[in-house]
Parts: C-alpha cells; sequence; structure tokens
C-alpha cells in the first residue's frame, strides 16, 4: 500500500483501487532505470501490459493524438491493427532509437523468426522532451537500460523523478511519472481503469488541481523564483490507460479520447509545442500472433462505456496530480533546477481543502 | 442467373457467386424506384444488410473517404459507433434531406420511442450529382420514394439506369448502379464478399476495363459525338462492400479502403470534384440496440484478410463495369443526352477479349 | 453592450471582447428562430460568417469530432476541401433534413447555375437532440424558420432559450445558446476568438464552473427536483470558434481541438452518447468560388499559436456557462421541465465567489 | 538524359521530364549507400526537398497511410504541423533507429540549439522489410551510411537494387529503387510531378505493367522457378511525390492519397502485411524555423488540381515499373535470390506492346 502521509490528495468522486495505479489493472507493472548524474538526469520507464510474451499475445490498444507535436514511434501500425506487441517504452526524445532496437532485439531474442520467417516488430516507445534539466546531446540512454527496466517491471512502482520522469518538467516545476485508478461498475460488473503519466507539459499560472486555479496563486507567491512563464511552452504527455474491461479496439480509441478531459482538468490547453499522445489498452482478453480466427470475450456495450469514460479522465487527472505530489527537486544541466511542487508551497493541502470541500 | 447474352464480362481472377451481384451476401437486398419523366431522370436505391430491422439489430459497418467532395449524411457516427442502424438509401445530391427524413419516419413507425425515451437515429444517405441528365432544381425525389424502394428490395435486382442510377454519367457515357460478387476461400472456409456501386464519375478518355486503356481508343474513334474532356469532372461513385466474413468494425474499414484499388484500376484518380466514398459492412453478426455486452463470433484474423481484400478491390472493379454495360442511353433536361457504353462500341468485347486474352 | 446585472459571470484570465460574444469577430452575426408552443419547444440558428454570399466568398475552416454520436452534417467536405460555403445552421436533430435543403435552396435563389452548369453545394447543419422537452416527432422545423433566422442575423444577439437552443437541456437544467469572446496578441497583432455553443450535454453533478464542483452541491441541495442521475446521457454539444486571425484550415483544426479542454472544465468526459462536434472558421480571408489560384495573407506561424488555443479553450468553456446563465425555463412535452440555473440557487454567485477567489 | 536502350518504358498518358526522375522537380536530390556483402544486401537512400538546412526551411508535406502495417517514424508531426524538417531517410525496417538518430546529430552539428534553447528535431524515416535478401539481424546499417547517402545526393541517380532498395523485393522478383516524372499545365502554367518509390511488395501474379497482367503470362511461364505465390506477403511501399507546384499541406495530402491509384494499377490491393505509405511535398515554397508569419505564394486552387493529382497516380505506376525494370538480380541471405524482370521475360516489352499498342 502506497497511501502514506505523503499520498497523493484524491481527485474526484470515483473509488481509487488498492494501489491507485496503474498496476491495480492485473497483469499490469511498471519498471524504471534512472540516470542521475550531473547534466545527465533522463531514463527509461516500461510498461508491461502482461507477464507474458506482447508478441505472442497481443494486447488490444488504441492511440488518440490529442496535439502531434511528438517523436513517438509505433503508433501507426496500433491504429491499423489494433494490436501492441511490445511493452510501452517510455523515454526522452532522444532516446528513442536506443529504445525502440533494444526492443526490436529483445524481441529477436525470444523470437528468433522475426525478421527472417516471420514478420517483423514494431516497436513502441513514447517520449517526452526532459532536456530543460537534461542533456539531450549526450544521447545517454541505451538498450540496457531498456532491459533493466524491463526486468524490474512491478505492479507496485515509484513515482515521481524516476525513470522516463527523472528529467521532465510540469508547471514549471519538477514533473515526471504519476499514476493512479479508478473502479468502476458496468451493468453489475467491476472493472478497474489505471492510468500512467509522463507529464512534462504546461506554465505554472495555468495547474489547476481539483479545479482550484493553484498556479496563479503560486505564481503570484513565488514571483521570479519561477521561470517567465512567456517563454515558449516545449513540453509534453504521456498518458497510458489500462483497463480490465473487455473493448474493442475502437472503444480503447475512445477511451484514449477521454484522457483529453483528465489533461484539460489540470490546465492544458494541448500547447502547440506539447506532444499530447494518450495510448488505452485492454487487458480482457489477448490476440495470439498465429492465430487464422480471433475469439473475443463479449465486449462491453458502447451505450454502458460512459461510467469507464468517467475513469479515464479522472484517472489520468489523477496521476497527473500524482506527478507533480510525488516529484523531488532535480538539479541538471547548466545549473537548470526545477522545484517539487511540494516544498514550494507547505500549506498546499490546505489551500486546496479550502477552496475545494469535497477533496 | 442473370447470366444472358448481356452479361457484364468477368473482371480478374475470382470466381464470382450465382448472381454476380451483392445479393449473394446472404439476406442483403436491394430495390429501386425510377422517376424516368423528360427533365427528371434520378431515383432511389435502398440496400437492406438484412431482413430485419436494422435499428434493432444494427450492422458492423466502417467507412473510407477516398475524396471527400460529398454530401453524404451519417458516415460520422458510423465511424465512431462501428455500426448502421438503417438500411441504406442512395440518391441524387438534392435528394438526401428527402431520403433521410424517410428514413427517420420509417424507423419511427416502427419504433416510436426513437427520439423519445430512446435515442434518435442516424439516417444513411449516400449520393452523387445526377444534374448533367437530371433537373436537381426540382427536387424530385421525395419520402415516398425511399419507402417504395425499400418495399422492393430483394437479393436479385436490375442494374444500370435505374434506382438511384438513373441520371447518373459514368466515362462521358451512362453510368448509373452496377453489382458483383466474389468468392473466397479463408483458412479453409468460404465467404462472399458483394459489391454495389453509384457510378457517377470519370471522362472517356481515362477508361480502362480488365486493364485496357478502352476509353483512349474510345475517344478517338468517338471524336466530338462525345463531350470535351476538358470540362471538370463533377461526379462521384459510392462503393458499398458486403460480406458474411465475421469482422471488426475496424477490419471493414481496411476493407472498405480496398474499393480505392478497385476504383483505381477503371482509370480513376479520384479526381477533385468526385465524391469517393465506400461503405463495407459485415452480415457476420449484429448488435443488439439493448445489449449491454456484445458477444461476437470468431473474428478472421487479420493477417488471413488478403484473400477478402482482394475480393473487395475485384469486385468494385467488376461492379463499375457492371455499371456501364448494363446501361441503357438515356436523355434527360435541356436535351442531354448519354449513349450507353455497348451502343457506342458493337464490338467492345472482341476489342477487349484481343488486348486482354485472360478475359 | 450585454453587460448587466443578469451578466454572465467572467470565466478565466484573458480579457473579453464588448459584447463578450461570437459577434465580437467583425462581420460574423447570429439570428434565431424561436418555436415556442406546447410541446413545439425548438427552433432554428444561423450563424453568418460574413456579409456576402458565403458560396462565392468561402470561408477557411475546419472540424474537430470529439464524439461522433451525432447527426450533423456538411463535415465531411470541410474536411477535404478547407472551406466552408454556406452560413451555419443549428437546429435540432430531426430538423436536420429542412434546414440543409432551406440552405441549398437559398443557395440557388442566389446562384442559379448551382446543380447545373456548376458544381452542387454543401448544406452545413449541426444538431443536438432536444426530444425531453421538444416533441421530436412533429418535424416542427421548416425552411421558413431557416430563411426568417438567416435575415435576422446580428452580431449581437440573444442568448439562453432561444433559436436552436429553445428545446436543449444541460446538466439537467435548461441549455441552449451560450457565447463569449476573447482578445488576445500573436507578436504584437491584436485578434478576437468568439465562441458560440448549442449545450445539450451532462448531468448536474458533473457541473463544474469555474473549476468549482457547482454540480455537486446542488445534487445535494436539490435531491430529487432533478432528475436521478443515472439516465443514460443523450445530450450533446456543438461548439463554434470564429477568429479573424488568419489560419490556414489545418491550423484551424487545431484551434478547434481546444474545444475538447474548455468543455471538459465544466464536467464533460464526452459521454457516449453526445454528440460532441467543434467548427473553427477564420474570418482573416475568404476564397473565391471561382478563382484559379488562391492569394493568402501571411499566416500566423504555427509557434505562435498558444494565445489563441488558450482563447479557443477558454471561450467555449465561458460561452457554455453563457448558455447555462442566460437561460429561463421551460416547459415542453409531457408536462416535462427544465429549470434555469440561476433560479435553482439563488446565491450561485456567492457560492462561486467563495470556492474560486479568482472570479 | 537517363533514355538508354534500357530506359524503362513510358506508362500512361503524360509527358515525363528530361530525367524522367524525381530530380526534375528543381532543388530534389537523391543518394545512396548500398551495402552488398553477402547476407548484408540494404542500404540507405537520402532524398533533400533543397539544398539548404530543412530544419532552418521547412517544406510543406502531407501523408497518406494507405496500409499502416509499417514502421516508419516522424510521420505523426508532419500530419500535426504541416511541414517536414529533414531530408527524407529511406532504409530497412530494422535500420530505422540508426537512421532516425543520425538525422537528429547531423541536425544537431549544424544547429546546435537543437534540443537545448530550441525545440528537438523530428526525424522522418520510411522503411521497408528487405529480411528475404537481407540478414536483418545483422542490423547492419549505421549513422555513417546516412551521412554518406546525404553526402552524395544529386538530381540524377542510380535506381532498382541500389541504396534501401539494394535487398527489396517486389512481385517475387527484384524490387528498390524507381522514380519518374510528369510535366502538366494548370491553369497556363507548367509544374513538374516527380514520384520516388521503395518497392518492396506484390506477388508475381498480380503484375500488371501498363494495364496487362503481366504477372499472369509470367507465372503460368515459369512455373516453380518462383516461389509460391500463397506464402503471406511482408512487403511494403513507400511512395515519395515531390512538385513543385504551391500548394498547402491540405493539398498536398490530397496528392499523396492518389498515389493509391497508381499503386493499385500495378496490381496492389494494399496487402494485410504491406505497409503502403505515401508522402507529397512541395518545393513551391518553405516555411522559416523562427518566422511569426508565414507569407505564402498564391496557392494552387483545389478545383484545378486534377492534373497534379494525374500526375500523381502515373509518376506513382511509372516508378514502380522503374524500380522493376532498373533491377539487377540480388543474391542474399541463406542462398536467397531475387530474379530481375528483364532477365526473367526478354521479350517483355514485344508482349507489353502487342496487348498495350498505345505504349
Amino acid at each position: 500500500m502506497r497511501r502514506t502521509e505523503s499520498a497523493t490528495p484524491a481527485i474526484g468522486v470515483l473509488t481509487a483501487g488498492a494501489l491507485d495505479g496503474i498496476g491495480d489493472v492485473a497483469g499490469v507493472s511498471v519498471g524504471h532505470t534512472t540516470l542521475d548524474d550531473g547534466a545527465i538526469q533522463t531514463g527509461v520507464t516500461v510498461i508491461r501490459p502482461h507477464d507474458g510474451d506482447v508478441y505472442c499475445d497481443k494486447v488490444p490498444a488504441a492511440v488518440c493524438v490529442i496535439n502531434g507535436f511528438g517523436k513517438s514511434v509505433g503508433l501507426m501500425q496500433i491504429q491499423e491493427l489494433g494490436v501492441l506487441e511490445t511493452p510501452i517504452g517510455l523515454t526522452n526524445t532522444f532516446g528513442v532509437s536506443a529504445v525502440s532496437e533494444a526492443q526490436i532485439r529483445s524481441a529477436i531474442d525470444a523470437n528468433p523468426e522475426i525478421g527472417r520467417s516471420g514478420p517483423t516488430l514494431n516497436p513502441l516507445v513514447l517520449e517526452c522532451n526532459d532536456g530543460y534539466l537534461n542533456d539531450l546531446h549526450a544521447f545517454a540512454v541505451t538498450a540496457e537500460h531498456y532491459r533493466s527496466a524491463l526486468s524490474k517491471a512491478r505492479p507496485e512502482f515509484e513515482r515521481g523523478a524516476v525513470g522516463a520522469g527523472r528529467g521532465m518538467s510540469a508547471f514549471d516545476l519538477k514533473g515526471g511519472i504519476g499514476s493512479s485508478s479508478r473502479i468502476v461498475h458496468v451493468s453489475g460488473e467491476r472493472f478497474t481503469v489505471g492510468a500512467l503519466v509522463l507529464a512534462n507539459f504546461g506554465r505554472l499560472a495555468m495547474l489547476s488541481i481539483a479545479g482550484v486555479p493553484i498556479g496563479r496563486l503560486l505564481a503570484r507567491r513565488l514571483g521570479d523564483g519561477i521561470p517567465l512563464p512567456d517563454a515558449p511552452e516545449r513540453g509534453s504527455i504521456i498518458m497510458l490507460i489500462a483497463t480490465d474491461a473487455p473493448l474493442s479496439d475502437r472503444q480503447l480509441g475512445r477511451m484514449a479520447r477521454r484522457a483529453a478531459a483528465g489533461l484539460a482538468r489540470t490546465g492544458s490547453v494541448y500547447g502547440h509545442g506539447s506532444g499530447d499522445i494518450a495510448l488505452a489498452f485492454s487487458t480482457g482478453y489477448t490476440v495470439a500472433h498465429d492465430a487464422s480466427r480471433i475469439a473475443l470475450p463479449a465486449l462491453i456495450a458502447d451505450a454502458a462505456l460512459d461510467p469507464l469514460f468517467a475513469a479515464a479522465a479522472e484517472s489520468v487527472e489523477q496521476a497527473i496530480v500524482d506527478a507533480l505530489w510525488q516529484a523531488v527537486p532535480v538539479a541538471g544541466r547548466d545549473s537548470h533546477v526545477r522545484r517539487a511542487l511540494r516544498d514550494v508551497v507547505a500549506d498546499l493541502e490546505t489551500l486546496l481543502r479550502a477552496c475545494a470541500p469535497s477533496l
């Protein structure tokens, strides 16, 4: 249980799962490799949708490109075929090549027919630009970092300035990895929706938490301790949504689109320079690589999806707040520093409760 | 059996069904209302995907907009929900309003809760501009024409200058309704793919039949008996693909996209002014309006779809040739006339066989 | 000036234009026809992007389908060609046919070559389902209602339960027409962004105003005076965004997508049954129907769009609140009643100010 | 002039440029690095849209994903922003990582602010699977191969089994790089359309050249000298279209979609396993990286685009035939061999002329 005294305050109205993390969706696990060495403040995070070989047992998935200023790879084939076939890699923008090649090599190790008697592999690596804290020109991420993160994947995992989140900034503060989960009931059946975000977007004055425009307060309080809010945003956010509900790829696309609602509630307007990408997958069934027929469980009817949509939006909003709340301050290249939200305002929880009594 | 001495020559390499028409897909039927009165040369064609109430038992479907210069209605909701919920209406561009309102009223008659305790209805009407022969300003199409066409739907039906095809032009000749079917085997199982087109596109010099650039020959032969080929094309083509193969809506979208291949082989480059729209649906299962869960049959794996893709392309190509071949000449508004392909060249079949020995 | 004692409270941080309405974008005007007769509670609203003939001088535009459960017509051709060529019609779901035919007839009256020597017309009618208050089965909307609304278009216009908004519901309260505007500066130049919404979505408990989850408070207070929140939502929202900034159709598509952010902040998660459609257009230039070349003013660079994106999101959020705030209660078919937000809570403004001190 | 005795026969009706290659579009140049060493049969091809720094002077571009079974990178951002900002890299599927990292490093060398004070870079690498001839597991492609190809870019360049085309197969024969150009007149002004393809798709029996189903003839003649046509296709085709016509990114998207027509005419139905991707760019203007306004030349009106659409389709068809015609036989890994089309049938040109007299 991660509910400690530093637990991220609960947003919204739905119930969280035991971990309030994407690992509450059975089978999903997350591992990090964190690089913390002077000007190198970056890393890799790997999300495994299930414990098996994802190439052999593919996972239904869909993508929503909210703002396509980004360099993620692997999205096109997911849109065409409705499945993902590797663990999901997250890293910095210039680490995409290394991680995607690592995914290919890992898959070949397990399935040597890839690229020979069989088809090739679709690497899936999503990224944000951590260049404010991290020296992107060092190209520090390697295949070994991917493999290490993969091997450490667990349902419960660290959040904040870890893994791919190590060098990320959000709202002019320290961003990074956040996660959450929500439990919903559809036609009497219980389903879990989990979110994991790599949060690296937004200017301080935009920040809203639980509807409270706390960013404006903070900006007034802090003044020039925080970089000027009129520099262009060069952030991004990756939002992953997992669910055990049996959904088709089209329905997962509808889920992914609801990430935009959660994101907007934290203050984003999907800025020009922000690659805002959502990806949703279901653990409700898999698609065998060699099957000639695909037997599906009974899918949830579209008319019954509203609770899942609400959970998708709320879990993304919660995960973004989580990324801020769990962050620690990080100093990186050229004396750049990002402060942690909780360090900046000791009375944050009090402030929030005053404005949003339902928290 | 429609194989008479006027049978459309067979294109391609796959085997046709018994009717070589969309009615070879079990359950699919087609009806026409034809308006042939001086300057009024138009009509309505209705395609029923099954004999039941399509609102109650919705049909998996998907759309491909190859060139979106068109006024068809109902496509957006199909893309969102992956089903169609009315018979498919075809008519002229200015008849869309009348036919879509007729679809709503028909559905309300059968399901009075529509728009009251239940949701509304998504009319589905696709159109081409028959204004060269038909007086569009007369707004001649009415709700009654839709209902009449619906009531006359049969698996076997007339082609050529009938129904919505009455006033259509293709390749500067008489266009209209064409249909075809192809039989394929996937993993040892037999499936049927049927196509129905409303063909109203193309300039004569572009026409290819079975790969033979017959249009260039005809243009040389006919000279100014045919309108000048540099007037802008204001055509369009609607291509419907039906199959009994159990496919997801995403897979039907992949099928629909292959219509573009069949269309291209007849000479089209998807001209600017041509609304080129494909819609594919499966009769392999239905989605009950009130279901809370959707039980699907085992779907065909994507890796096994190639025979169905080939059948989609070839049946569309065949259906376009069929529309030309089955056409009769029509005279319409302002002394405009479209001649029939077979009247223009008595020796067409001989010409084709000389150039394309495999015909 | 509409700033009276009943003025809608200002949301967000940007400055509104003089009218705080879409008419602040020079050239844009709006007219209503309101039908208020027992079970007939519906109407038509027309938005003119400029005073001229929109068919002759087309307007750059783009669409974002946030949730495609809807029956709007005309969107496909806008996506293909990047222009709209009629005034924008808003009405109820079953009125779309009548209004689109009225648009065609109006355009033919002014340009008789349409559908004869020239191409046809792309009607543009967006809709929501007002069937809770209005008797949809009456098909009450006619061509005359469109023409009347068109003739009354003015930069300043009524909001609330008028025009197409007459029968609409939002958050279990009275919805309808709302509007707003925001002024931004891009590279030192001043631009206006205006929004107009047809708001017909949401359950009471979801409602947020300026970040304050006022819906939960109201739901607690009002109890069963409001319909049960677990009935399915059958709403929708149409969001129009106008700007005088010279933007390409692609850039307008980016603007339209930001409507989703404003919508989310009012509490929406883009519910399954809600057709959530945004359309953005620019008055910065027009595209002549007969031009062989399109001369454009210098477009704003994408990297400079953030202020416009912020304005798009904020003006949509404001317009939704405006629709609620300006509403009057309406009684319709079968004794159905929608109360007005301000009648339900006399102290609403006080409540909001307590929670959101920045208001 | 490349018109030698081995010149690829001219397809279609339009006039070719001087080189009948993409280099006929002024400013466009192409360079190859070819790896030919036993089991290593692969390479890199680079297409420069202009002689300058593409990051500083970005090129309007758009993408059409005909079948998204592919691993190309960089397409998402082009769809969002309508420009490309690097030379275009082509290579094998597992070489994408190396080439995209090479693109980033090259751009940083020239613009050190990338990833520091400025935004990052969008690498653009398109790929096909050459694993039948080439040992993909060797990961033979390196950054140096990209740089070398870039440095050798010229308007006139080799075609066939060179560069990224070295290991590619098409129609069970040797595929690779093909190119072509077409000259058209729009409103009295002369424009050039050029195509370059990386052809790696199709089964022999499908092959059509100039409408002649030559593949069926060849398959009958050759029998088992050619692999069985029921093995799944694992090919792909990348189709690049360049033009000097001033077009918007939306219009370039329309151009790219016409590649599907040219592709279909060679026999493709866009097979399941074939990543069929088209990208169109214009040299008619550039978009400066640091501009706050984008001044465009007068764009061609959409209604005048048909000649350009015809040229796009025909130049792609011609380029595919060129790839086959210019191929030499290649032996690769595990004694795999692909024969060259012209070696297989000495009398090919005679055969074609007999069937397609217009050739």
